[in-house]
């Protein structure tokens, strides 16, 4: 597994897909993520810290975790077929068990990016895409 | 608090917003509420249960909760302000501790929809608005 990083969102408001790069932390490599509007939404207006008068479904998602005494610990996206990117979402309790979560990259991403959780990528899947 | 059902979804394509009714179970009082058009297309589609390829953010919620050994027990619609519905999600984890989390009422209903998650409202609410 290697550490990246979300570089960059671009948002094409006309569309209903938009775009996120991520890139290695130690290394050059960088490879995009096609995903829906409103989860490109969510990450942005987390990234900037932009409250909502009301949780968001993300915010919510953050809110449950934390009230069920867990840690959103990293994300890792862990496999690609057929141009679709799948994730896990690594949550601790304080009881110490660990459990994995299947999810969406986009919505891994939209959790974590409020509070700079580590992103892991499969060396196999940047071996793939990066470049 | 009194318990509702969800009685009807009003989806209109071009609108961004969208409409739903909750009715009394032992009653005939209703009221409507507008959410956002990414919640209604969850609730609509948890409904007929309908299955996606990868987990929507609804969907990894659910998950998040039962990976945890938590339950969502129930939702409570308890407040009115400016026109703006509040909800709480009341889940239960298997130690016995019940939790309750801030929630927009769509949010709280795509959730719990699928489970048939029983919806209370405050008695203040349905008087006001109920008709």
């Amino acid at each position: 597994m290697v550490q990246v990083e979300l570089k960059r969102i671009i948002i094409t408001e006309t569309s209903d897909q938009q775009v996120i790069f991520l890139k290695e932390v130690t290394g050059d490599r960088a490879f995009p993520i096609v995903i829906g509007s409103t989860e490109a939404f969510a990450i942005d207006r987390r990234l900037k810290g932009q409250p909502t008068p009301r949780p968001q479904t993300h915010e919510l998602l953050s809110a449950v975790i934390e009230k069920l005494d867990a840690k959103l610990e990293r994300i890792l996206i862990n496999d690609l077929q057929d141009s679709t990117f799948f994730a896990r979402l690594v949550i601790r309790h304080s009881n110490g068990k660990t459990v994995e979560v299947d999810s969406r990259p986009s919505d891994a991403i939209a959790l974590g990016v409020a509070n700079n959780v580590p992103i892991f990528v499969a060396d196999h899947i940047l071996d793939d895409v990066g470049s």
